[in-house]
């Protein structure tokens, strides 16, 4: 699906990445690009907008990010879980997953990863801390830029359950939003 | 709703915790007993177990972890959504979280913090990294014995979309599951 997006306030963006959907993660390199599917990762703040990332190390990704200190967090719908399944099935090392998957790679604003257009939001990000890496392969990135599409409001996103089964976001309610305190919306 | 449970592996709850749904935090300290709700946490490896969370300081909970070394993770289904919120609006200073909306607090096999009866699953954990907490705010926990409900198979979690709106769990699929290489199940 090709989503129409704009500029969306980074300090927010912890409203695609709390309910916990699988994402993409694009990566560039010394004329390289890849991507990686992604399962594990947490919001760490919103002011700074902070993502905590696990990332083995393993994959082709790891060292992209970790050398060039940036990446872009793809957030992708129900269209395309077949993708995303192929994406996490193979490696950057044999292919150029842009070209296998027919995506488009987008020029970024802030960073030189690319966007995948396909995906519903893109977050650009900056590794901020690399010191946890050895130890937890946990990565501390700043969101610096997103675009987020307008339509629809809640994306059909794709969750991981294990064993090979995804959860699809389900239905979206705010008749609980009252009872919130409004410093806890 | 009660669920009926058994032990659980511990290398296997990032099928509950991985989709991203919001938690019950429960904890025990100097005889005081108390429940946040939570959204930022992250699986960090699986054997060990480990679970990464953020909690602000100013949660009663904060010092009640961090002292005790200790808590349970418990996953609500849809049914809790109100009280879901009820928790997060509250704090264990004024109230007993447990008398206050009717919930059991249940004796742990491994640590002194309490399961919560009535959700879904129950991870006891053991705060193994202390470290992260002043700069990032991280607890670094173990699951060290976890219970979960053996039907349905797939709970309807709560999951928060910001702004007082929450996702509920949608359709499960395994229709990609002979997509998947065998060592990504």
């Amino acid at each position: 699906m090709i989503y129409r997006k704009k500029d969306f306030p980074v300090s927010k963006i912890r409203r695609f990445l709390e309910p916990g959907p699988i994402v993409l993660v694009s990566s560039a390199w010394k004329g390289e690009r890849n991507i990686m599917t992604m399962g594990w990762h947490m919001v760490m703040g919103f002011e700074p907008s902070l993502i905590g990332c696990y990332i083995w190390d393993e994959n082709h990704s790891f060292d992209m990010i970790r050398k060039s200190k940036e990446c872009v967090i793809n957030i992708p719908t129900k269209d395309l879980a077949a993708t995303v399944v192929s994406i996490g099935n193979s490696s950057g090392r044999d292919i150029d997953k842009f070209a296998e998957f027919r995506l488009t790679a987008e020029r970024a604003a802030a960073v030189g990863a690319p966007l995948i257009h396909e995906c519903y939001a893109n977050f650009e990000c900056k590794l901020v801390d690399s010191s946890l890496i050895n130890k937890y392969n946990l990565f501390v990135l700043e969101v610096v830029k997103a675009h987020a599409a307008t339509s629809p409001r809640f994306p059909k996103t794709i969750h991981y359950r294990g064993d090979g089964v995804f959860m699809i976001s389900g239905e979206n309610t705010s008749r609980f939003r009252a009872k919130f305190k409004p410093e806890n919306l």
